[in-house]
């Protein structure tokens, strides 16, 4: 794969070019993409006239190509969010996170397959791991590229499990920050209180460093050993859910964490934060009525009929039982401060399990829904595997602590590849 | 003015056509329009032909026409943000509230002035009270529309007092939400803590009838007498920048008032409330620092020199500075229900005076930056004036309880207008 962070330093030392960059992205696209399909754009064209402009190597992302979910608007490339009904559309700007990318001296290499308004409904992106697997979604496109090193970074959004499960299936790291750190302005809209935009990487450092460089925060952690955290092991009710492989990983993640010098103490969520996994769903299908009552009124036939139906089931939903799953929403928001009073991060995992077989779905976000809901920061941790397919766990951290999560996740990464090792 | 909430009654009951009210507005366009310079965009073609569908009598809005204050896109008709860099415009979709209109029974029948993407700087709209006056803004056309009885209603749009402060200057009712009630969806960022989508109608009544039908929630406040509410009258620190017109308003509001029946006590704000003034204008720049990262970088020399000159402001804003003022909301908005505990509502001015002679400024925001950044329910309630020009003061309620801050709005309209007529 190709590390951000190490790329960018070697263009800063005067190692390498941010054109040379460039052109390993399109020797691996020239390979891989006609069998793994992450593209639904591509620009190598315009990219190769771009990072010639002298000024990039010095910003803070040093020129390197980055992917963009076909979900954020792009003045010039197609946008169409995954759905027939955005045919050629070409929005008249861009959303502001690609124009914070730009700012930060990233370019802008193509846009990646999104399921279907960033739905369940799979789109058909390959796993790079295995094609015959899924690579999650609905950030399919994101993910798989950057694991098959045609991306060194790309973005992504999250409005159920759409960051953090194909980084895991696709064994990279991704970053869903806190609740609109990234602006989601120029992003289709799914529900308002969800939609998070994020980060994927090669690892955790890498992620980190381009949150840091496109948001201007300090949330490098690669220039200190990170500190070993104090963490929360959260089986969560969904437990019986995961695959034996899976439990055994997040074991194995604990184990390692603890050898690097980390303490790590089982959690139970309280009733509160198991209640709130149920109103995700409410105020994800509430919204989703309402954010894409354009498209559901005007051009219905033009919606895939999953996605079709479950709009057709929120229609049914009141102002009563969303109001009620906002309040069941902030009580959890409130509850998790004093769960983690002694604690700097949660270790959860990522899935139920490694990639499904096939490419009929992305795969099952219950593990995701709690934390988007929250608006916590979460860091897929890649490193554990089962066979050839990936298994990913999550570091769970407070509402705009990010800094520290990232810190935590990085610590993980590097306990996980020292016990994988020995 | 035209009452939406009277003419929809007419129509259910059959007394009334939705096309008799269209040809109203038609005739007061006809008549005012051009020395107005309320709209934008008009198809009154398109409205004849829609008004004819027998279906719309009975939907919630009866078929009554609505105005979408040009920041909320649609896709029948040009949509430009006050700006020239979206000159021809015209989304491939429309705006969250503009299908919910629809789907209400509302007919769109064009697109509102705002000022530049609802900055502060002023567009050419005339206070229909008074054409050498200012109408205020940014939702200067929704706002002198309905003034103007060119429209029974009108959607706008509030970040710092874009619906209060125009319904305020042209004696309207005003109406905006707790933050997020009605979506933002497909409505051209500023400030993604603060924009807030609201109504306009002539009266309260009228106001609570619209976002009743648009949000199916349950907001109509007129089929009962509304309950004398217990007020706390806020002056503020800003009471000085009040003018003595709007001192002797506020305190005939609170007379009248108490004449009805209702309670009114002093509330002084404590420090945290105080001190989120201050919290309000670091996060709006920050945001649209990011929210028009595309327009500032791409198209800088086509945004006007006033709005352009914030923005380069806004750079230096750090991300500390912008948590920190974050955190200073956050601590405000917990504040408030003490603050509130005895109190159904808070009354305080909608705007410092009477609307500003000239079209140079569209008025001081001041009195409207503390309850957009706490996100609680405010309405405009008309009725009192300084010679020819309105004078008005709003009702704020606390976050969630839209429909009590209606009802004591409607109170306390009722009550002025008793106490004016004695």
């Amino acid at each position: 794969m190709l590390a951000a962070l190490d790329l960018a330093c070697r263009i800063e030392a005067g190692e390498l070019t941010p054109r040379a960059v460039l052109e390993l992205c399109a020797e691996a696209i020239a390979a891989d993409e006609a069998k793994i399909g992450a593209f639904v754009a591509l620009d190598l064209a315009a990219a190769a006239r771009a990072v010639e402009d002298p000024r990039l190597a010095a910003m803070p992302l040093r020129g390197l190509p980055v992917g963009v979910k076909d979900i954020f608007d792009t003045a010039d490339l197609p946008t169409q969010y995954g759905s027939r009904i955005y045919a050629g559309h070409r929005p008249r700007g861009d959303a502001a996170v690609v124009a914070m990318v730009r700012r930060a001296g990233g370019l802008i290499l193509g846009k990646t397959v999104t399921t279907e308004f960033a739905s369940l409904v799979p789109a058909g992106t390959r796993n790079p791991r295995n094609l015959a697997h899924t690579p999650g979604g609905s950030s399919s496109g994101s993910a798989a590229a950057v694991a098959a090193a045609m991306l060194p970074l790309a973005l992504g959004s999250q409005t159920a499990g759409s960051i953090i499960r194909p980084a895991a299936f696709c064994g990279i790291a991704g970053f869903k920050p806190s609740y609109r750190q990234i602006p989601t302005v120029g992003m289709k809209c799914f529900a308002w209180l969800l939609d998070t935009a994020g980060l994927f990487g090669a690892g955790v450092a890498d992620v980190a460093f381009a949150a840091a460089a496109i948001t201007d925060r300090d949330l490098r952690v690669d220039r200190a050993a990170p500190a070993a955290p104090r963490i929360g092991l959260v089986r969560t009710h969904l437990w019986p859910q995961a695959s034996a492989a899976m439990h055994g990983a997040l074991e194995a993640a604990a184990r390692a964490a603890q050898a690097a010098g980390a303490t790590v103490t089982e959690l139970t969520l309280p009733p509160i934060l198991e209640e709130a996994y149920g109103a995700h769903g409410t105020i994800q299908d509430y919204e989703a009525f309402r954010a894409l009552a354009f498209e559901y009124d005007r051009h219905r036939d033009e919606i895939g009929q999953p996605l079709r139906e479950q709009i057709d089931r929120a229609a049914a939903i009141t102002a009563e039982e969303y109001d009620a799953a906002r309040r069941t929403a902030t009580r959890a928001r409130q509850a998790l401060p004093d769960l983690m009073r002694v604690h700097d991060v949660i270790l959860t995992p990522s899935a139920p399990g490694a990639a499904p077989h096939g490419l009929g779905s992305t795969g099952n976000p219950a593990f995701n829904r709690l934390w988007t809901l929250l608006g916590t920061p979460c860091v897929n941790v890649p490193g554990l595997r089962e066979g050839e397919l990936p298994l990913g766990v999550q570091i769970v951290g407070r509402f705009g602590r990010d800094r520290l999560t990232l810190e935590a996740a990085l610590f993980l990464e590097r306990a996980i590849a020292r016990h994988s090792r020995a």
